[in-house]
């Protein structure tokens, strides 16, 4: 059988999210390659070795994936979340570009998985169910002006926002500088979903205004969502459901 | 038992991208309702009523459900991709602001779907690797001014772009005035994507320039996804590859 090289989403933490067609894929492959902590989501099994690697080796992991399926073996890139939202997905594409031209004749497939922005945005209500945008807040890969200027032009754009990695250790200034920007561009009422872990046991969702809203209240397994000014809060006795509404008067 | 309403992701067309929550909740629920593509989706059994209504019929939809809910139904309230984008989770919710009290004490989930847009990203590659913004182009329920101004705000920010209901026979002007405002805001080789009835029999991904779209390129079935500045094409023997890089130098 020859080699190839599937890139799949695991979804947000529960198995009960993870598609059929990633599961069978993860079934028939001879190999799986991903971050420790996604790789150790893959029970181990007979006639698979799981290859787990460090943040911030995705491209020396994509290389490894691709030559690993030129020999033959079947090859799963696992990402948590969907593999195409700041995941292995592009990471992979990288490397096939730069590299071996035996990689472009590769059978190479992206498998979609339930991404943390819908986890979440499920959790909370539809947040996103109007218009929206999805920005990675981690300046390792691009200048924090940039995330700036798009932070702005989102707000004046009234999308609503999903924010992935909005803080860790080594980052500790940049979500604070976010909030700082929203509460430039947006008014103090504006609705802001701290949805951490979700479908973990670890899971807790909250909801706050942005006046309300300080940077201890996310951290990398933070999925942070930021309403448009439309966004509304419906108060019940269980959790409020927070949704954007479809239609603009 | 009780009742509940569970608003609930089929995933773009394939069954093996619904995931195994979502069978669950079909499997338990006494009534299905939703729009009758989706609906038709669902294999009728015994014990199982299905509601198939109109397009447009959202509100109406949703308040049914919600009644049956509180008569005691497991009610699935059914959409195509996910429920939280462009679909019914924010229709119920507005149902649920404006209706009943009693309506509030209900239980209530959404559980999440792969959507259109991560179906068409991960068919086409990772178009949507990096930052990016997602835009219903329907002008039913918003002014075309705020649909414009959206268009060329995510252009200046640079965002890749994905775009809902980019056309219908009933609003054929709306993509020829998006591309219009595309080609005023980028260049002529930025990257398109035409993803069509992505996961069903009638797939089609189509991969073209700015410069050599045209609006009949796309239909009610088509999910577009515009490029930002930096993505990259990888030709090679089979379909190309499209990627936003994770990194901006």
């Amino acid at each position: 059988m020859s080699g190839w090289v599937k890139i799949v989403g695991l979804g947000p933490g529960a198995d009960s999210m993870i598609t059929p067609e990633v599961t069978a894929a993860l079934a028939e492959a001879t190999d799986v390659v991903g971050y420790v902590p996604y790789v150790n989501r893959v029970a181990p099994r007979e006639g698979l070795t799981r290859h787990g690697s460090d943040n911030r080796e995705e491209i020396r992991r994509a290389e490894a994936a691709l030559d690993m399926a030129c020999e033959g073996k079947r090859v799963a890139v696992v990402s948590s979340g969907d593999p195409g939202v700041f995941a292995m997905a592009a990471a992979v594409f990288e490397a096939l570009e730069a590299g071996k031209p035996a990689w472009r004749a590769l059978d190479i497939q992206v498998l979609p998985g339930i991404s943390a922005m819908l986890a979440a945005s499920a959790r909370a209500g539809a947040p996103l169910g109007h218009d929206f945008c999805c920005i990675n807040l981690s300046d390792n890969l691009k200048p924090w002006a940039l995330i700036e200027k798009r932070l702005r032009l989102a707000a004046i754009a009234d999308f609503a926002m999903a924010f992935y990695n909005p803080r860790s250790t080594s980052r500790p200034i940049g979500f604070e500088r976010t909030l700082d920007v929203l509460r430039e561009e947006c008014e103090p009422e504006r609705v802001i979903i701290f949805a951490r872990a979700v479908s973990t046991p670890e899971e807790s969702i909250r909801v706050v205004t942005l006046g309300d809203a300080t940077p201890e209240m996310a951290d990398m397994r933070t999925l942070v969502i930021v309403g448009s000014s439309l966004t509304r809060v419906i108060e019940r006795a269980a959790a409020p459901l927070v949704y954007t509404p479809r239609s603009v008067a």
